[in-house]
């Protein structure tokens, strides 16, 4: 019996960068302007894999690219040409490992981008809690690209049953025809090549997501969530797959009986814990299956 | 010397309740509807102070509105009519516990407001971290309406400066005539009476702010600070004064020169911690004292 | 009517410094050592109150200290001598801003440790979510200093009941003489002088209020947290007053008939949210009010 | 290009199931007691995988197990019978998935235990962050047990270098002999079995972990990761394979020579972000792939 090193990777997880795109940048320092600037607020994480045995066994950082390094590059590259959408940035970081570092054979850049909202020509309102993500994998033998959004809340109060399970000694659910529907959608898709108009792809992606689950009459928010994939597949033939995870964020009607009141499906306690939670893939019977992406 | 009871109060916390709106409550269940839903979603709090020193010394509870019972009371009045603006609902509430229980001299009820996006006539996506706020105090002898927000994240990347400050043996940050200046407000306003358009009063004051902040040159943070309140004060008689906790959220520019670049002020590393904090009071001079109120 | 500035304070929050006192210090960098290190894990928030009309008034920062410098102070202060016990390191800092700068006329500093517990001459686990906090305001006139506790989670399976409250049509709740009672303690106590044996006091609070927790037969939380405040100021004489904010978390025994099942309060559920929230001060006759300190 | 559904799961998640063990269940209520009891405080999630390609595709839920009823049977299983271990507790009810409905083909329990300490009898107070978990994979052909701890989190002081990297354009990182080196370790293994002494092989895959930590001289995080997984392997047989995410806590020391002041590294900055984050696995030439379980 011997005791190896079996998968790892390493890296710096979550530089908060934000870069500012002004055309004004030569004017006198603190000098009024009206120009437009643009802003871009990200956090990057790096993760490298590949000729690292020798730091695991002997301590031996001979091969090793240090996580500080790979955060100066980070704000480096943001900083040497415009950074674009996340996903050609993440390019970017990703080709740099794979091109100056022969150590690294795998390199996996993830960007979450918060979204703001212009109020004025260079002053900006944060919107939401939801997340822009991409996540590039870089090989010398391919790369891969995986764009995605998190925290995407929704919420609908027509157009939602569930009924017609299996009851057993457990079951105490009632059934209904007529409940509150509410997740946060998380979801995750693969390009089939790296070469895609990401900024359109991705609002239509979001805004088929958002119309299926408003639109499409639900019996079970498994088939709200195959719907969703369905329809991004069906309008953006770039897509290759998509991996939803979706809590039902429960909103139990509540007993105003004892009140001698009827609840006629208008008041409701939004429940935290526990949640159910859907986990389920969409994809193409002729999508190649790259495992290696995700 | 005596050990005795000082101030106490004691209440149900964050009962989450969602109201919906739905002119077709009397169709049939699950049957399709084009009617548009309007929806609610508060975390509301009860606090009650009043004649509790007995359960305090001996556990007797014959006076103790069960905190059971104030959630009950929530989902009940949001379940008899329509809730209106948070302020109204809190309002409701807190009466119902003074009119209600001898024993309650002062009811402090608190509604933190999630806001929701119509995507479809009755389907919604969540907009924000922003939380509207409200909290009415409720007594025998008057009642006060603070409003508030939270969560409001502004950035600018020009029109901010910090400079002129006194140096001393620990002094090491350089001045700046041009930096980013980014803040999560946090306002709250108390009304001058219960009385008022909560609506038009609370969009009001945070058009004003965002614009504020947005448009004034800033030689600091606490200059912005006031200039956010006077405009709230000046342009709304009903509002009698306001208080700000505002963080500084650092935006360092990173040196690139060791990477032979330059930082025109376009890359910055978005800090968590430390930060400052700026707190203060915007109010009027004939404005009555209500330390009660908050 | 004229707006004008109230109250006001603003500094650097949540500097997290760790200090290490080591004995070897003099030792060639990477030899082994078997000395005994110690350390001190703080975040430490510094708020200065004075004369700062100008700054907000007209953006003039000529008595603004500013909050990196209070930073600096806080680095420096831990390095020029052995920090103590947060209360020591507090006082040390408050001092610092009131004998050096003319402007301040408050300062206030708070501290929340985070216990490590040693595993080794120089390697440590950290233990628990409790923070032990300390808030010092010193102003030309006078010190205070006011110590506490947050998130001491403390349960009991036996010894607490809830009944005899009174009934109306809003209740539902059924009595209980036997239940599951939850809390996370935050508690505060003010000094009634700034020189105290802060270790043995705190050890001997914290030792007396899980002690009355476990032990004092509960008819209600009320009950416990009086209970509790005069444990302490009954053996502490150099304590002036203790503050209370103590949740309810609320372990519902489950309802098992469904299944065939007694409950024989063996099996509960553990709700986030709501939950009660009591608040109360436990405070002493003859005590001087000292509302600055809080 | 047919759209289809991929991999899928659903359950409920987060489940917080309270289990008191009582060797006086039959005592009058609210009656003294000085009996021992014990407590299991568990946070409980379930997913199920199998024949459920209807639900996605039509919405019908004939074979669906509602999540509802999932929750359910966790309360029910935690009645029946003593609870035991976190993996014994995962096993029958992952089991009771894969017995009772042929629909399942895979079911997945995951437990999060919060550790608590006795202070009485009947009194607990909770002990730390550290979760202790355990993850049971049932399917018709086989059964995998992953058990694991998160969140503790270790520093030391000594014995930790890092130098010897590789430099180029983008590194500024200074070397150093000795460093503060602190992580909050994720760990998760596989056992070789599902009949193993788990309270035993738990306490002992954690405290070599701890020792290993703090005693091993560390060249690198990766080296101090690999020897603990090396530790545990090498005494624990019954354990196959050992995955971490370690993230590397940074302390820097602070400049203090603006301050005139030397830092014989005493004086840290803790930062929050970005952090260094290595993984890895360390496991056995014989040990059997086993993808599945994780």
């Amino acid at each position: 019996m011997t005791i190896r090193l079996g998968d790892n990777q390493y890296g710096k997880a979550e530089t908060h960068v934000v870069r500012v795109t002004r055309g004004d940048a030569g004017r006198a320092q603190g000098a009024p302007s009206n120009e437009i600037h643009e802003i871009k607020d990200m956090t990057v994480s790096v993760a490298l894999a590949g000729d690292f045995a020798a730091v695991h066994l002997t301590g031996d950082n001979s091969k090793v690219v240090p996580t500080d390094t790979q955060k100066n590059v980070v704000f480096a590259l943001a900083a040497e040409s415009p950074v674009g959408e996340v996903e050609d940035f993440a390019l970017r970081i990703a080709r740099h490992f794979i091109r100056d570092h022969a150590s690294v054979r795998r390199a996996r850049v993830s960007i979450a981008e918060q979204p703001w909202t212009r109020v004025h020509p260079h002053a900006f309102e944060r919107s939401g809690t939801e997340q822009r993500l991409a996540t590039v994998t870089s090989t010398r033998d391919g790369e891969w690209v995986v764009s995605g959004l998190a925290e995407l809340t929704l919420l609908k109060t027509a157009g939602s049953e569930f009924w017609g399970y299996p009851k057993d000694r457990y079951t105490t659910l009632p059934e209904t025809h007529d409940r509150v529907l509410a997740t946060a959608v998380d979801a995750r898709w693969l390009y089939a090549r790296a070469e895609v108009d990401w900024a359109e792809a991705r609002a239509e992606a979001r805004r088929l997501m958002i119309e299926t689950f408003a639109t499409k009459h639900s019996l079970s928010l498994q088939q709200t969530l195959f719907a969703m994939g369905e329809a991004v597949l069906e309008a953006r033939p770039e897509i290759a797959e998509i991996r939803f995870a979706m809590p039902n964020k429960h909103h139990f009607a509540v007993d105003l009986q004892p009140f001698g009141l009827d609840n006629r499906n208008e008041v409701f306690y939004a429940s935290d814990r526990p949640y159910g939670l859907i986990e389920g893939t969409v994809t193409r019977d002729d999508a190649q299956h790259a495992p290696q992406a995700w």
